[in-house]
């Protein structure tokens, strides 16, 4: 550790030059007028994979943007590790609210300054520089790595499932550490080990074929905005918790470390509701229930709806249809497909007369995402950050999904950690994303200490 | 009345002429290209009053298209009876639906096909012809008439009320007879005694301050969809019928003729189903509480709803606020004032945490409109009918609401009856307006017998 400790520090200035270069190349996957910003960040990543003596090398084609491929294989009977990661950043726009341009990357007060330096570069650099590390000081690692960097994480990774699929063999390995994700707070180590899964879908209803005037048949023709408003309101309780029968089958208790790191965080409901903007009397008032309904409790969020006029002033109109986008949150043991189903039949039960309804799914959805508890790894990666933060860290789960983890499962059945040196507050989808430097430093040494350790303890 | 029914009925075809002349002119009111038309049409009206023996014929300033006066006052001491119609058209749109040219009067199967002609240029010409022939046989009227010709009613009459209030000692009178409206049907003649209110408004409801992800926030941050569907869900009964406290205050029971006539109608519910297009089971399966709700029940209708994301495929978003355009029809007694009053309280109460509730008026709105069911003019005009058509009329109400009634009582103080010969079946709105011919010849007929009766009978 000492001479890999000496080569850092030597090195970090290096490393600094080496991310600032990274993060100059304004690689955003969602706009097209970047499309020479991709190509030239996965060259970036092959040829930094390469000089840190990584080899097999390669882009590999996903009918999308590339995901770059390496691997560092020295003793097969050490186990092998997946790395993940992304090259490519979120827009920069609004452009206007940047202190110092968004691919210009700068250094202020400990922090530096620019587009995807904290989502993902910074964290994924840190896995290339210490396997360097590694290869210079010990000339071998201490476990087996490969590397698997996408361009299409900020695009919802279209292609991803289809390249695990297809490059199965190549990317089989023991556990999967992600450089993706974040800490959950600044001022307190975490790791990510659950995150609820997702299904999407448009209802609509229609009542008359055509749109009438709402004098003549008001009273009498049959109206969708109120069908859909009658539906909709039926399926929360009064507490704002999903009342659909059979919503909650087959899911199980929540992992009891997560709510111990839930009351260990003494969350304050009122800032959170401050900070949204919330001035109204709060809904949830107790930060313990506020954080399980986030974390471990599923949901059904409505995200859009339309009918009938939307211009200014009125339009005496009954129209002929009206709608809505409902995306679910699923906990563990919540299949998508059973998830439609009970939506469905819980909203044509209490479909009022006159109208018919029409359920229409986006994509096939995803199942929540959750580490074993009692994986190896997981505890290892703890001892990490426990002995470099001096803190014991939290377990945390997230609302939103995180699509690669189940992915992972589903595809290569391997579980994934997170183990990710950005922090949520670093601004990664707004105007003036940072890293701290002082994470980055951290990082070096966390990723050192977990290798290190995980090829003593394997997988 | 032999003298008059030689001199309409040899001069039908020059009437006839006249008015495929009038439908020549392209006066669409909503429409900045048909300016020309609008004026033109002004024009022909002014002119036509003029070579009928109308004096002070004017057209009159209204902040928007002129309005035609013309009176002919023969004797002080006989009643004054005030004719309103419309010059303007609704727009000819869609052009490829049409058989012949919507400006190209054209006789099938004895109809006259051509837009506006019975909304409202025929059933208008008639008052105008009437009086004319009044003056080429008799040389006088056996009323005083004074005739107002609008040229916004389909553009919503933006201006009329203020017309009124402006000309009112130019248009005083003792009641006003409407040319405009329609017959409830074609097989049954029928006289229209009330009209529903209206008042409008929009509602909305914010949440939190900006539009959150639904993923990371689903569960806590305050969702104004669910909010605003909650609300509008508790609007209604199951029957559909409005379930908010005092919203019948002040009403009284309807007027038993028009029970009477609903009953007389036996309406066929399921008949108007089928015709609007409603596949699924009835909301309403009895015809003659469907006319009841048509007709005499107040309505909340929603006109529009919108709220987060509409486009294409999904978006984890929690909008910051959701809004509903409301209309509401209302019956004799109640006050606009009050139904926005107690549909705010309703909402208010029943607000969930974490909201805050906005509601928008537009416009005054306007009270329910209904004829003095004893007042002697509407017997007179009853009267005539049935002897010409050989059954009694039925009363009728509308659904909709006829702005002009109302206003004709606030601004002027008088009765309005609608004396129409157009039926609710002549696509009025649509491609081939068409005016019968038949009552074309029956309206020359049944105003010559009204005005005649009038002079006896007094308002």
């Amino acid at each position: 550790m000492s001479e890999m400790e000496d080569y850092l520090d030597a090195h970090f200035e290096e490393a600094l030059e080496d991310l600032k270069a990274f993060c100059r190349i304004p690689s955003v996957s969602t706009d097209t007028a970047y499309i020479d910003g991709i190509a030239a960040a996965a060259d970036f990543v092959a040829d930094r994979l390469r000089r840190a003596g990584f080899s097999a090398v390669e882009l590999l084609k996903t009918g999308g943007h590339p995901a770059v491929y390496g691997e560092l294989i020295g003793d097969p009977s050490l186990p092998t590790f997946l790395v993940y990661g992304h090259y490519d950043v979120q827009p920069p726009d609004p452009l206007d609210k940047w202190q110092t341009p968004p691919f210009e990357p700068t250094v202020r007060d400990g922090r530096l300054y620019a587009r995807g330096v904290s989502d993902d570069k910074g964290p994924l650099l840190i896995s290339i520089l210490v396997a360097e590390a590694f290869m210079k000081t010990d000339g071998r690692l201490p476990v087996n790595l490969k590397v698997l960097i996408e361009g299409e994480e900020e695009s919802g990774s279209p292609h991803f499932e289809a390249t695990l699929e297809t490059f199965r063999d190549k990317l089989d390995c023991d556990l999967v550490i992600s450089a993706d994700g974040a800490m959950w707070r600044p001022d307190r180590p975490s790791m990510t080990v659950a995150s609820r899964g997702l299904v999407a879908m448009d209802v609509s209803v229609t009542g008359a074929a055509k749109d009438l005037h709402s004098g003549r048949h008001g009273g009498s023709a049959p109206n969708p905005i109120r069908a859909l408003a009658t539906l909709l309101a039926s399926l929360h309780g009064d507490d704002g918790r999903v009342a659909v029968d059979g919503y909650l089958d087959d899911t199980a208790p929540p992992d009891p470390s997560i709510i111990a790191a839930i009351e260990a965080a003494e969350f304050d409901a009122g800032a959170y509701y401050r900070d949204i903007g919330v001035s109204a009397p709060l809904p949830v008032t107790d930060g313990r229930e506020l954080l399980i309904r986030q974390w471990l409790e599923p949901t059904l969020e409505f995200n859009g709806i339309a009918g009938g006029y939307q211009g200014e002033g009125t339009k005496t109109v009954i129209p002929s249809s009206a709608s809505a986008k409902i995306t679910c949150r699923l906990i563990a043991g919540q299949k998508p497909e059973h998830i439609l189903s009970v939506v469905g039949r819980h909203l044509q039960a209490r479909l009022p007369a006159g109208f018919t309804l029409d359920i229409h799914r986006h994509g096939p959805g995803s199942e929540a995402f959750f580490v074993d508890p009692d994986l190896p790894a997981l505890e290892v990666a703890e001892g990490v950050l426990e002995e470099l933060l001096g803190q014991k860290p939290l377990r945390v789960a997230m609302g939103a999904t995180i699509p690669i983890g189940a992915a992972f499962r589903k595809h290569l059945g391997r579980e994934a950690i997170f183990f990710s040196f950005s922090t949520s507050d670093e601004d990664y989808h707004a105007p003036n994303e940072f890293f701290r430097l002082a994470n980055f430093r951290i990082g070096l040494t966390a990723w050192t200490m977990l290798l290190t350790r995980l090829g003593r303890a394997g997988a």
